[in-house]
């Protein structure tokens, strides 16, 4: 069925059929044109009304835009086509007819609203700009994978049902499991360092989370793709050379397989993939700069988390990517592990674009009697938690990892504007279907 | 922190720091032996009672086993040593100690039962030839994207929170989604349909599916990872060809690089992938051949679906990988296109290894009205599925694709007794943690 050829590959010379979709009827009286797209682009057939088969006419200029059809004809140049060639179609065949309405222009002319294109994701992927996104985000999954196994990882995949949340019982979509109560994985955190005490020691995992956050912004999504690293014998630091190996790799990988993507997105001239070593701040230092500008109302104190006004100001002095290191424990999850010189301090890392957070990693606390007094301080019951705890008993190696956000990547990659534009099929407090 | 060696790095005539867990203790008296394990293989550490520290000797030989210590020393030649060399510590550091009493043996000594090491499965994963499994799954993954993108497949990922079932009301786990019913996803089907009419025509996923099917058997999981395939402008024989593709391509791939993980498993010798086209069978030819067997107590007849013992009797006959073509329309679901010329035949097709179905496919219903009927004649509303049927009124092209079950392909490959040895943490009616 597929032995038609594709349209970039039309040559002059040849005798084709292509097939695809009506991207445009041109109808210039004697002469009509209608631009023919498929995925690796469009083609030009001419329809000259005097010299060809009326029936031949009829079908070719009747048909609906976005109908899909085939043509056969010879392929000639044609330095005014938009491609440099056009085909004189012997056969033209409507194989699947659009209705004449449709609810999203592919062609681009007319400009919708994003919820009017997540209902009609089909025609909205049509848009080369779109289509340009996905196939990025692609080949950013292939390099990140890629850069994983550089690292030595084992690729795992961890459940999403499960009995008891990563941090406790917040922000959890409850589920009925044969009468059961149960959850939507939050973040395979747990998972992943279980297995960092096993014979596979790194590992890493690309799979949905959810999260039940009630808040709609244009950052947050209640279904996401995680990125998660996890090593045995790894620290903090370099826990955060592994991150900077993943990122850079996925930039590289965009920079050098997606040229014609990039041009679609109109970003060819402009994108860069980061070089040098990511800035490495504390924590102390990321205050002190922040405060240093002026641009916040009250200045930060040792303990605030940074507001997402204060990440921006802080981005915009750095301008690159970068981490903010030695955050106060108090602040991060009981799964992090403090500095063995001071407590106040953890190990917890971020790593920033200039416009907003990544990733999330550290050190992790790998001792059971720190780790059960964590999970009370953090007001969680261990008890609920002990298929995890009671492996720390068994031989558990000091191990660090991070999760990375995989649409946040994207969309800071590609300065989207929105979250959603970097899933297919985006899930938010509204949006449940399609 | 991991600047260590591993054990399979370590050449006679270095210094070297080694880390892993105590794999075993053996005291001869004058002289003991301690065999440290990490992810790479073990080596031998010499302890000489007399010659030593007597502090080093008490560290190396009170250690509990499975504790996590570093060793320093020369790694000198030793034929008598598992891997022919030797290390003579110069100290010992105990990194964390692990308990007396384990729950399980990871020197596979003692035997454990399925569900015992399920709820250990850190220390499960400690034992080589469990690890190899998983060593192996993650290089079938990779093969199998990798044979994707030869075919010019674009990677998605699709919503596991959805708000209708692919195939109506059973077999889902309901989930509470900020108020509303919701559920989690059966299979990326209605998804990866509405990509192919996008400008990304040919797309495949690798993720997790979720049934909340009752029964536990040795071959269902409720959570289940699924490999798919859709393409426009395919029809099932082209689907067939790029699904024996991408079977043979994971086969291949453990070949050529798992032969570690094969001798583990005790494989190394019998390890062959399938060449040769997988055979056709259409259903009729299907049930003639197991009818003939006389194996089953009543011959089958047209409609019937194929039972667990049929499938095994026709498995035993083939004696290969094959597939079953033009299924009775009746008893594959609405999505799946009949053929032209007879509508009671449909192009639907399983792949099957001899021992239980892989995969299942077809060509797809593309036309809107047909497409329609089928939800009714299946006693679903099809104004439930609006969001999916719409799409077919805005130029769908023909298509064709396929799901394949992750575990069942590992299990099969590996001759895995029960299917539950394919996944890290299984999810059926009884476990639901770790």
């Amino acid at each position: 069925m597929d032995d038609r050829t594709y349209t970039a590959d039309a040559e002059p010379g040849e005798t084709v059929t292509v097939a695809g979709w009506v991207h445009e009827l041109r109808d210039l009286g004697g002469i009509a044109f209608l631009i023919l797209r498929d995925t690796t682009g469009k083609i030009q057939v001419k329809f000259e009304k005097d010299e060809m088969d009326e029936d031949l006419v009829e079908t070719g200029l009747n048909v609906h835009r976005e109908s899909v059809i085939s043509v056969t004809g010879a392929v000639e140049e044609e330095p005014r086509a938009p491609t440099g060639v056009e085909v004189t179609p012997e056969s033209v065949d409507v194989i699947s007819e659009a209705d004449p309405e449709l609810p999203l222009d592919p062609s681009g002319k007319v400009d919708a609203e994003l919820p009017t294109r997540l209902d009609n994701r089909t025609l909205d992927l049509r848009k080369p700009e779109i289509k340009a996104v996905f196939e990025i985000r692609a080949e950013v999954l292939r390099a990140v994978r890629d850069a994983f196994r550089d690292l030595g990882c084992t690729e795992i995949n961890t459940p999403k049902i499960v009995a008891t949340g990563t941090e406790g019982g917040t922000e959890l979509f409850p589920i009925t499991y044969f009468g059961q109560e149960a959850f939507m994985n939050q973040s395979p955190q747990l998972f992943k360092q279980l297995m960092v005490g096993s014979g596979l020691e790194r590992v890493f995992e690309i799979g949905p989370i959810f999260r039940a956050e009630e808040h709609n912004t244009p950052r947050h999504l209640n279904e996401a793709t995680s990125i998660d690293f996890e090593s045995a014998f790894f620290d903090h630091t370099e826990a955060m050379d592994a991150c900077e190996h993943v990122v850079k790799s996925a930039y590289e990988a965009v920079a050098q397989n997606c040229q014609a993507q990039l041009e679609a997105l109109d970003l060819a001239d402009d994108f860069e993939a980061p070089d040098g070593e990511f800035p490495r701040l504390t924590y102390q230092e990321a205050l002190d700069e922040i405060n240093a500008t002026g641009e916040l109302d009250e200045p930060l104190v040792w303990g605030d988390d940074l507001s997402t006004e204060a990440e921006h100001v802080l981005g915009q002095e750095v301008g690159e990517h970068y981490f903010i290191t030695d955050w106060p424990s108090e602040i991060k999850p009981f799964y992090i592990k403090d500095h063995d010189d001071d407590e106040e301090v953890s190990t917890g890392f971020d790593m920033m674009h200039p416009s907003m957070e990544l990733v999330s990693g550290g050190q992790r606390e790998h001792r059971y009697d720190q780790l059960v007094a964590g999970f009370e301080q953090q007001g969680l019951d261990p008890e609920a938690f002990e298929y995890y705890t009671k492996m720390f008993r068994y031989g558990m190696p000091p191990h660090a990892g991070w999760g990375l956000g995989g649409e946040r990547l994207i969309m800071t990659m590609l300065g989207l504007e929105n979250i959603r534009e970097a899933v297919l099929f985006p899930r938010d407090r509204q949006r449940l279907s399609p």
